[in-house]
């Protein structure tokens, strides 16, 4: 459950609190020249920023690389590589110590566990996931070396569908002390035909799977998606044309057919449920079941949705670089 | 990628027109009593029958168990099952050899693998997913013993969601030629707390790769869904409450917290495409590239959506079972 | 448990006295033509025959292939074949329902699942083996095509190391009621150089593993083996010279190093134990303590390491192909 | 290839002059109380000391946990833990370059991955066991828990069976500039009957493939072993006593029937061959096929024995924590 992949798997340690979090990458393959500065670049998009959606939370987000890289070059062994946690104090979430806080993980933690992490999620932190940023940007090295690009664009933050009215959104909910969702999609362009795998492991449900183990990821689409329900198979199949080559005249399809992929655009969609921390008060109970009235303490993001962005790209860079055949 | 789950390990196998199809399962406890019965009820649901939107291809599909079960209880070991293919004349599908069929796989299998299988999908056929259904019948079989049942209901069928309204939708479909998508609902109820894992083992993302390993589908969500975009974090959070014991007193989040199951309703909603294969001329290409107008001579399903509705149950039960301390 | 290999995987099913044994390989390449006969000729291979130390258990051991193969070539999808159970009555074993075999797996299965089958082993049956045997003629099937080739011979029964003194040892163990057991040479010749993997996947650990999961194998050695522990470094060390190309000119370490191929003939030994059935009475136990005289009444083979020849062989097939760039 | 278990999986990675080396162990359970001087302690085992059969490498081999560790516990989540390389200069290794050595991986790897790590062999480098030691000695903290002891002895240095005549073959070894291989043999005591699975995962085969990943290792044999060839069934079978319970009244079997533990003692020996790098000098040639003479200028172990008994310990402490019912 902390590894993911098959051919170049990734697997993630640390929690919001430990020295520091990481992860392995094995089977990714020998000679690629790795630079750094875009592994820390990606990174770094993912930190908390001036943005007025997030945190304030200081995560210098440093990564040091431990093996698998020499002379600049991928080695073919594994590459491990840590990001020291800076604050690893855990006395400003005491107050939560005895508190299910709504919308997170507290409450299913300690009943499958018999114990959570009151420090901020610990393992269901978001922040396990600068390490999917980070690995997810080795991958990127392989895509960008065959022409695949990826393009992670913010659809919609609760109802807003246009910067300025986001904008506008997230604003209000600061003010509010209150919390936005929205959707992302997610483009995959120069992907070559053929990615993918039958059955259970077709490429959607690779990317469905990948997609949904973000926190807070609520839904996947690609393609049509839901709007396909409604569609006619004369309007929705995509007819073969030959241009120059055999290809799909539309791409209701999305990318993929069968599983596998058509050599269109993948496009695909998330959508993110508001951040369970609200400043907000919030009637409800401790592990004893007395009632009690949550005020959170700590600086929170008010929307996940800009943050997610380079998670999701990530993920869908792991899953491609996987499938690809190198 | 013919393997599905990490405790109880299905492996399907069998093309739409080999001898037959069938499947493996392993890691299935001992001394469960199987109702052969009841495993064969099942599959039924999933034929075609003289429902108005299906095809009228024959499929008796007579389940034979060869091993793991021993005067009516499972031994442990792995439970093999086979369902003979009946029809397994493929002269009715020369005519198809050279086209890339719309909305199928032909195209992306061809161009994986060098050739495809005319002959109805083979593998990339729905009917691989008869052996999903009755290894989720076995599946269902502990689920019931642990009082947890998954029920599945179609929400929507184009861009009807009451019977009568599907029925007509359905009707004017096969006049015209034409097919229809739609929306499936799955509730499963009884679920302990705890059921899922954390980071990339999140209940969510198991259950989202798993639908989407079904043919057609196009659209995953759970809980809110792509409705929880919208909501704020103040309406979304589900608050705690005692009474008898602590929990949630709504279910926005869809019993799934943190990727652990709350003991709540577990409740998903899975898109289908309309169906590829119309009655309606089609205008494409064949292999070498010149325009070809297909004109589909097999009966086929006008939508797939009820018979897709056992098949999201089996993969719903298998990835409980899957997940369950057995 | 009942899976193995990576990339092409074999899983096998089946109890002694099941409907019937049989397998799935997943991963194997598409485009290989196979020959049905060959595959039964190796089945036959394994069958107890008219040699002086075997059993005279009758089992016509049919194959019959059901996915996979198309007009005599294979798909590139799992390919599952079953072998029927013949001798499905499990009377003739009433009287051991009670008796912990020495030598045998009764008493670990019972104290491991409450319960075990007496009908001849259940899946710790020597039939499971049979399973192999076909998988492994698959694997061979490539193999061939790359001219790699594999020769198993019986280097010791007992204590004898010629043939006419092995054949008076079975004779003489025959007449005593007892049995013998033996050691078991593999030569794997055109291997190419480079097969197999670092750290733990490394050649000799792959080859291990399947040789050790042969029923009544005790010990497995590779190049000098054992006797490599009274060897000094400038006696073991192969020395590299140039003979048109660079290779090592003696082969003490069997064809590997660091775990990965050296193209020189690989080697390997495995010793086997005596059969723990023995028509000679042995006083023993029954499962409430009480002791019983067992005197087997079944027909047995007085040494197994002739028919284990060809599970050496499949085994070490099915390991080559899984290492194997196809 | 760089993980193993499967409940327990340890992931190892760094070369033997990459920044760090390390490892990830996931599916350790929760709770357990961990005390970092006994896993410093296991690790100074294995470090070359003033033993007479040692190198003089410095290697201080401090751990460092980064993650799944609070208040001295165990959290459930992947345990992090890396050991820094103090030598990671390679100017050293420059003059072997080119070379070939005799036993070692260098014309394996190149003909394998098109390069090689000559700084001591990257990722083939023995050095990568000290992870398996600290991975080892967390698998310990389980075992001792439950009450299971590992005991690994040296049985034999060369042809020497007692420390005595081991001291002096080793002193004799120095003096020629040669090496010497050996003989270990590991008892574990304690080991509950149950452990282990039928067919592929028996426990005999998880031994097998454990101590054949380690570097150097040549043959492994459990009880009886490749002696058990030359025995009867009436002298091997361990005949059912009841003494307060049922059990084996012997153990010629080595404490596992069927694949599953017997609860006697669980004794197997592993044959190691002698180092490769001697002192003496030797004819071989170069990467163009050039004769050449090496003389190596490192300083090596005279017998690698002694250091892998710690290696040896630590993989059977591995595959047993693994099998557990934790």
């Amino acid at each position: 459950m902390n590894t993911f992949g098959d051919n170049i798997k990734l697997t993630t340690f640390g929690e919001s609190h430990s020295a520091a979090i990481g992860g392995v990458i094995e089977g990714f393959p020998a000679g690629v020249e790795v630079d750094k500065n875009f592994i820390q670049s990606e990174l770094d998009r993912r930190k908390p920023s001036n943005h007025k959606a997030s945190t304030t939370r200081k995560e210098s987000d440093r990564i040091e690389i431990l093996s698998g890289i020499f002379e600049g070059k991928t080695l073919g062994t594994p590459i491990a590589f840590i990001i020291r946690n800076e604050n690893q104090q855990s006395d400003d979430y005491d107050y939560l110590r005895k508190i299910y806080r709504p919308g997170h993980a507290d409450f299913t933690y300690d009943k499958k566990y018999g114990h959570y992490d009151h420090r901020s999620g610990g393992r269901a932190s978001a922040r396990e996931t600068a390490a999917r940023v980070a690995a997810g940007a080795f991958a990127k090295t392989i895509l960008q070396s065959k022409g695949i690009e990826i393009t992670t664009t913010v659809k919609q933050v609760g109802i807003a569908q246009t910067p300025d009215e986001m904008e506008r959104l997230i604003e209000q909910a600061k003010t509010d002390g209150d919390s936005l969702g929205g959707i992302v999609e997610c483009v995959i362009k120069g992907c070559p035909v053929g990615i993918g795998e039958p059955v259970f492991g077709k490429l959607q449900a690779q990317l469905a799977e990948a997609m949904m183990s973000i926190p807070a990821a609520k839904g996947f689409e690609y393609g049509e998606g839901f709007g396909a329900a409604t569609m006619k198979g004369s309007e929705h199949n995509d007819i073969y044309i030959f241009d120059n080559e055999i290809k799909p005249a539309t791409n209701h399809n999305g990318g993929i057919l069968g599983g596998i992929s058509t050599g269109q655009d993948i496009v695909f969609r998330v959508a993110f449920k508001p951040i369970a921390s609200i400043s907000k008060p919030q009637e409800t109970v401790d592990k004893q079941g007395n009632s009690v009235q949550l005020i959170n303490r700590g600086r929170h993001d008010v929307c996940c949705v800009p943050r997610a962005v380079p998670v999701v790209e990530a993920m869908a860079a792991l899953v491609i670089a996987d499938n690809l055949d190198l």
